[in-house]
């Protein structure tokens, strides 16, 4: 017989759904070691929590997270309320012995991550973060051709992730938008996932240097949200967070990049892009288009060179043989099917999970790192903040 | 209180894990007027089935098909067993008034699917065939351009649908390569999309005349088989079906198209590509780049008119609101649950669904004319069939 | 010193400007064996060939054909007048004792072709036709990897020819559009570039089988031409070439192709598109983005397989170290410069050059199987014609 | 009868060939107010010179630059020598009375870039400098849309100049590679053209920071030299421009922009890209599809928005009609065809030229800014310098 391992979330929007999805779906595609059963999902409204449960598929709800916390029937707890609740349901939840799966950003600001990384370890629970473009298959292969040397020394670095949802300035002014409750704006949203995959692809951060916008200052008040969207109010309140920061970045390893997270990207609906550049070869990917893979390698012959395609649809990349015949593509929901899978597994063999806190706080790092270089007006090296 | 609909499924592979799939999610995203459950899967090989069951998330299993339709605690008949099986099935389910869903092609030959049809029909069931791909959103906005009048006077059709696993002349004699079970090769699994495409966007085939070929004439039995997947023995057998069909076709209303279905496609994994120019514009589809639409249209201003690459993950686009945020991407599978939530709805509010038997039947006489034109070396009126 | 190849040229309108362009660059970039120069341009307007004469850099001008072929300080008769005056001034230029290069399709049928074949080998001059597309550093490249054995045995081969300048019904009734100028309409201008390129790619043909349309069946007819454009006037004349035909192909080496020539599709300006499928490998290509060539190959690692998209514009390919560095791309125009300098060199040299009459019959020879089948509505053989 | 401009240049290497085979052709393809004629080309190697003059059509050449300025049969002065060269003879030639144009950058440094400008407003001279690109049908018509007010309020600008011949470590010391030289390295050479396209398209430069590299820190001295190519031999001498400048900058008009010069991009050749988004849309280019321009409008229906790419091959688009039907592509050199026209059309009608001086020194503010922020770490104003 598996052993079960009892779920509890915090959460039920946007986030909320993708992870109750990859729950309910993981055992259908991956064998787990364990069973796994969707226990409880907690919000504090009662009518919506009651609902989302029901559509969502979990057995029960609660309405106050340390209810939820303080079961006895619940070994994991998984966190995506807003930003700005991450830290007092992740510290209670591993006080009180609960594995933690946590939404990012990890706080909303450097100094909590850290805390929050602190009380993890020594609570001895299994921690991570739902960096969830590293479980795609393309980034997967990604980080396998860079292990096997494909594209030499690293010289550039250079992402962006474009979004155009805010263009319109009648969208209203959503939690999403508030400094308090999100923490930053595109920066933290979405800046965290490029620097996640640097991270993950290529090492470390030295210095950075950024600057910022916000284009549209004064937004309505929304009436009602649901996730990203919102109806408006005739009121206006202050947009207090970033729609877009670029910034340059000096690598450890040597090389040198350029990010920049912008929801005023007109065109772009979910363009999380970048490229690197070697001396043997080089990578580039386009979240639009999350099942391919272009490469380009130096020791092709001279007059066949060229940026290949590769479809990641094939039974030897990863994760794809779980799914469909060659050629069959997958969409965004599949990277936190597979998150679900590893985190699940991690539990289940008492083997450690990646991405964890730590890779929470070293993005926080960065991202901390750029927004005082935008303050200060100079470069910051990571290793100040 | 919703009423229930009641689900039996025969086969256990490839699609039926894509119906699986499809039937557990349904109810995650969209609002159904009906609970559905999934009741009895079956396959005549216990010990897989039982695994299929357990994997698939169905709450019992059956070995003999009659025993699943005989069960009074079933309204649903999905089948999706190899081809040669679905006569019989689809004949004794809908006999003892049950819905049906089946698998495409609807049978070996026309006359069967005649008879299939007629029969439904007179027992005035429910019937759906899986053209899946209908259910795309980008297809779904295809056809909604098109019924809004912005392609014109249609002239052309162009239609591929480019696979390569059968290039390897190693790979072993699956049942597909075997036209006792499967009907026919490329041209039964592949062209059947295509036309039924054809048929969905622009309407009735008038002639047709095509040529084959099975560039691969022996392969090795296989000692076991999984899908689409096989593992090769060291004997011979003959490969019995077209690995490439290529026709010409005229359509009732002028245009002229071509259409081609292999799997010795090298490079290609599952292109399901057409194009269609009419007199005001011109559409693109390529199914590897399933939320993409291409669309030209001869009214845009003279200096700007250009192929425009549609991301079909916009609130505003088919069934795109119930899943993600604006170009958060969808994949292969999500055609069945859309197919799932279609039929299920027809059934939950008694009214018709398409694609029915009608249709499954339309398709198998182009196929069938195409047959005849390769045979008699001449065109073949579909009407003559 | 370096002989001289002294030019003479019947026409002056888009192919003429296109000639002259090459003429008059090849010394620039390429090392010639013979100093190439531009003695006299003919036509039957003398105040447009005078003007002609001047823009296009000719040293003097004829108004009739037969006075450019007697003049003793001409070596080369070049024939882009329109198709229906090609084979006279052939005849009358190979007799004569001059070097033809003419405009394909070498005539109006295939009668004359053989007729203009005969003659040119009888009188013993060098003769070139002008299919400018072999002369593309892409596809000198796609023969040279067909040749290295890249692609294996060939299976598949599929070319479309789509344009859309006739889609508006308004557009005029140009000398292309008359059978008794122009032999034929999309079929023998656009299908005889893509023949030709299978020609020389893969081999022979063997049976066809085609349709056609023209969709637009009266068009004003001009009040003024100029080269491809026109004025319209307000009286109608009766279209009597085809806007489209679409055929079927079997060949020499067992491959199956489909071939589609079109002015109607919508969207495309000059799309001479092609895709072959081997059992090693694939290439595509499209002469829109004439500096690419797009390959695919089985024998590259399993998990990095993906069609490679190679900038033809390296030092490495053929031609490009005559032109720019690596990235600098060439156009349309450039596959004439190619051509002009190696006919001329055949002729400094007393090479042969290619493609001649031969590759011009061979190519007619299709076009005509084509035709023929459309009207008897039957596979035809190319042996048969 | 036409004025007669007479043309004199100094230089003949890559930058000779594409301006000499510009003079040549411009008159086939446009309408000029005068006859251009090519009297004297000029370099220090007498026998190179010879052959360049005879190879690419000059009626004369010279060996001493002053020589050539002092001629009273002409009167224009083209130089492209090395960069090191511009100012003298740029100031000798003012000086004279001859008309100047000059390849970019303009000067080593912005002291010298001043100090031309300043000589050639007191002579009362044209001046130009050669930033081709301007010239492209897809960038006029970019520059159009924007006049258009299609794009709305700039948001962002995103500029890279992609290459990689300097990835392999082998690559000899080119004149390119030294400091004294060149001024720069891929900042002066690649940058220079995104940073005049920039203020072409959007405006002036406020502020920037950047960073570089020289990843390759010595190389083989060259024994022979050719343009961009060069033999290597077995001495190393030092590298003493960068290899990559990456910057960041806040335009005048409140957008914000990232900009990147590099030769070591593996798999780019010369892939000069940037896009533009605004309020109301974006716009996307890339010099290796140079025929191409991708645009997206907010003000398209909703289901219907898409980037589009447009075929700038037609005859409403800038300098199209001169050259080949609609869908024919034009070339890399094609540009500085258009450019000579203009700069043609300004001396025959005595009209301002643009690009001129100003933009050249314009130009080299910003990179000089860029260079500053490298050295002193911090935001630079480009009015500081």
């Amino acid at each position: 017989m598996k052993p079960e391992i009892r779920l509890g979330m915090v959460g039920y929007k946007f986030m909320g759904k993708a992870h109750s999805h990859a729950y309910r779906d993981v055992g259908m595609f991956f064998d787990m070691d364990a069973k796994v059963t969707m226990r409880a999902i907690c919000g504090r409204d009662e009518e919506a929590v009651k609902q989302a449960a029901e559509r969502l598929a979990w057995e029960s709800y609660e309405t106050d997270y340390m209810a939820l916390i303080k079961r006895d029937d619940i070994d994991v707890i998984d966190v995506n309320a807003p930003s700005n609740a991450h830290k007092d349901i992740v510290l209670a939840a591993a006080r009180a012995g609960k594995h933690v799966l946590c939404e990012k950003p990890l706080a909303l600001n450097l100094e909590d991550a850290r805390e929050m990384l602190q009380v993890v370890k020594e609570a001895g629970v299994k921690h991570g973060i739902c960096f969830n473009y590293r479980f795609l298959p393309s980034i997967q292969l990604a980080k396998q051709i860079i292990e096997e040397g494909r594209l030499g020394e690293i010289h550039h670095y250079r992402a962006v992730y474009l979004q155009d949802w805010l263009v319109d300035p009648d969208f209203p002014l959503a939690w999403r938008l508030q400094k308090e409750v999100a923490g930053s704006g595109s920066h933290g949203d979405l800046n965290a996932h490029c620097i996640d995959l640097a991270h993950y692809l290529i090492g470390e951060f030295d210095q950075v240097i950024g600057v910022n916008r916000t284009f549209v200052k004064q937004r309505p008040i929304p009436a009602s949200m649901n996730g990203l969207t919102a109806q408006a109010s005739s009121e206006y309140g202050d947009v207090t967070v970033d729609d877009a920061t670029v910034f340059l970045a000096q690598f450890a390893n040597g090389a040198i990049g350029s990010f920049e997270a912008t929801r005023f990207a007109s065109g772009w609906k979910n363009g999380n892009l970048f490229e690197i550049n070697g001396s043997k070869g080089s990578i580039r990917f386009n979240l639009e288009r999350l099942n391919e893979l272009e490469v380009f390698f130096r020791d092709d012959p001279p007059h066949l060179q060229g940026y290949r395609t590769i479809m990641v649809t094939e039974g030897v990349h990863p994760y794809v043989a779980n799914w469909w015949p060659p050629g069959h593509t997958i969409g965004y929901e599949h990277g936190f099917v597979h998150l679900a899978y590893e985190f699940m597994q991690a539990i289940a063999n008492d083997k450690p999970f990646s991405p964890d806190f730590e890779d929470g706080v070293r993005c926080q790092e960065v991202l901390e790192a750029v927004d005082r270089s935008i303050v200060e007006r100079r470069w910051v090296s990571v290793a100040e903040v």
